[in-house]
């Protein structure tokens, strides 16, 4: 059976990475996508494992080449999603995870008609702000965009299969799961991938 | 918010009553419909907690008034799902698990669209027989003619939002559960009903 391909998105600070990284401990068969980027690493992040960093050209070349399931810019930087590894898991049967931002979503769902979106949601816009200043990686101009960001992005829910709100991170994870419990029970997955 | 309507349908001895009734025990807010019918009652069984048992006339009249939320003729006997206690249990935010066939929960998509349909099927049509036999309430020729229709019946399958096997019930009941906890995280259900 091929695996399933879950969409895990939303704006940033709704604790997509958290959300994420606590699944794939508690699933077995689940592989966390690694995106491609043209961003400098963050203190602690190893290519290959966080991303896979590439320059500017090389990134050119893959949208060139269509290898990339989806793709943005955000600011100057661009991310990516390289279609080949995310293909061979779902055929050997794994599932696959891309956490990824909202444009990056709706690009995969026109591209792949069955994955599955799920859109974290901040409870509210005072927590979202709350949490990107915790995290410290943003400057006061940037946190503003990000917020400004999440305010259009939260109009794209509707585009999405499931809404979750990450308020309890691990009753987010629960139901998270719940979610991926029920799309293997879907008739239209079990009647074959439709790509 | 308003409650969820879960159909559980499939053949005749695929298990749906011993599946229903676990899933009630083990979530809170869920509340199994009262059927309506015409057959008379099996031992043991009481009017309003297992059916409602009406007359052929009365039934008619409930057909005529649309106070059905489906019905279906199996054999001589009319089964059909009073659609007032639905509603009401629904609009109270309570959840609504309906046990009924395949032409019961075919119907119920085509009025209620937001209903969410299972289908419970049994691992083989070996065993399903096996399972007839076991119950004992059957004749052999009611055995064949049950028989007969599940095989119809799984040719409806495509129809259904899930199919579930249910070749052990803790698993099948488990699976459910993932099904009615994701369901509650859909956008759509959380937009609202569209009815």
């Amino acid at each position: 059976m091929r695996g399933l391909l879950v969409v895990v998105s939303g704006p940033s600070g709704a604790g997509k990475g958290t959300v994420c990284q606590a699944l794939c401990r508690r699933l077995g068969n689940i592989h966390l996508s690694v995106s491609a980027t043209t961003r400098p690493p963050r203190a602690g992040e190893e290519d290959g494992v966080h991303y896979f960093f590439v320059n500017n050209e090389k990134f050119q070349e893959m949208i060139a080449q269509d290898e990339l399931l989806e793709w943005a810019r955000v600011y100057r930087d661009y991310y990516g999603t390289p279609r080949g590894p995310v293909t061979r898991m779902l055929e050997s049967g794994r599932d696959v995870i891309l956490e990824i931002d909202v444009q990056g979503a709706l690009q995969v769902k026109g591209k792949v008609p069955e994955a599955v979106l799920v859109f974290l949601r901040p409870p509210s816009m005072e927590e979202l702000e709350r949490r990107l200043r915790l995290r410290g990686t943003d400057s006061e101009e940037r946190i503003a965009k990000r917020l400004e960001w999440a305010r259009n992005e939260l109009e794209a829910m509707a585009k999405y299969d499931y809404v979750v709100v990450n308020d309890r991170v691990e009753e987010a994870v629960v139901k998270v799961e719940a979610i991926i419990r029920a799309e293997k029970s879907r008739s239209s997955y079990l009647s074959g991938p439709r790509t």
